[in-house]
């Protein structure tokens, strides 16, 4: 669609194929197995499915950080500001302090990685509270935009379960991966 | 906490317990056992885990409905204005039209049933699209606000795992439920 927008609302982000997402869930439990992460962070709305498959899988808690747009930020929360690429929009990423501690091992779970402006909001997140990220796991990553590049450039681990290198009106190419 | 809030962000709506919700799943699937429901409907946000595992037990599809806020309402949706009892705001909720159709039997599920604002758009959009509402399954039902027995006054099939009689600064008071 216009804008670099890929559409994924039949089975991502509006209708969820629960089975689907399911296999996402194992196949990230795979990736992530012997890292002994223990707990799961992703960003509302559309990670929630995602980061739940993965989480059961893994047998492991979930957090889903909330958007909060109102500007207004309690002492009770980690926050960072975001300003989302694709949608041209601006919020703060919030996690009540009792969520995450010092001595969390966590996987960051996402739908899209396109900059990584999401991704380093919730990197700031876990410094804050002193925790410690061990990867991240991306279900659709626009490696055309460089966000995961970047970041793996930085040393930190981000496996994308399927990265587009480019799109047109009529065709995607995706990146070969070995897996 | 103060204005009839229950906080529940330590497993329903920031951090998720995955097998407490897993189980809440488990038992919205017995309850609507045997009625040929096809597709599970919920809204952003904290519906969808519980959504998601009640979907994946009954090997049907989800759909989430959208908060959309910003009063433009495309041609490709079915919509209905919702005002939160709680929040104390209002959104359109939206759903993609090719996402629910005549001869849909839908369960629709929430984490919370209050006034039944929430409820009352989804069943609107629902006969919008000429499908047909099976019942309702919802988390926690704040029986004192009345929403969840007027829509069984109405012959609408309403299960709720929990219901709130009562709530002061330190008791709540649980509806005893045959189950």
């Amino acid at each position: 669609m216009p804008g670099d927008i890929l559409k994924v609302d039949n089975f991502l982000n509006h209708a969820i194929d629960v089975p689907f997402i399911l296999e996402m869930g194992r196949e990230i439990a795979n990736l992530y197995a012997k890292t002994n992460v223990n707990k799961i962070l992703t960003i509302e709305t559309s990670g929630i499915p995602i980061a739940f498959a993965a989480a059961q899988v893994m047998g492991i808690p979930m957090v889903f950080v909330k958007k909060n747009k109102s500007g207004n930020i309690s002492d009770d929360v980690y926050s960072a500001s975001v300003t989302s690429f694709t949608k041209k929009n601006t919020y703060d990423a919030v996690v009540s302090k009792e969520f995450l501690a010092s001595g969390d091992r966590v996987l960051v779970i996402d739908d899209f990685l396109a900059k990584g402006n999401a991704l380093n909001g919730l990197m700031d997140i876990i410094r804050q509270a002193g925790a410690e990220l061990v990867g991240c796991a991306i279900a659709i990553e626009k490696g055309f935009q460089g966000g995961g590049d970047e970041l793996r450039a930085r040393g930190i681990r981000v496996e994308s379960l399927a990265i587009v290198d480019s799109m047109t009106d009529t065709a995607l190419t995706f990146r070969k991966q070995s897996m």
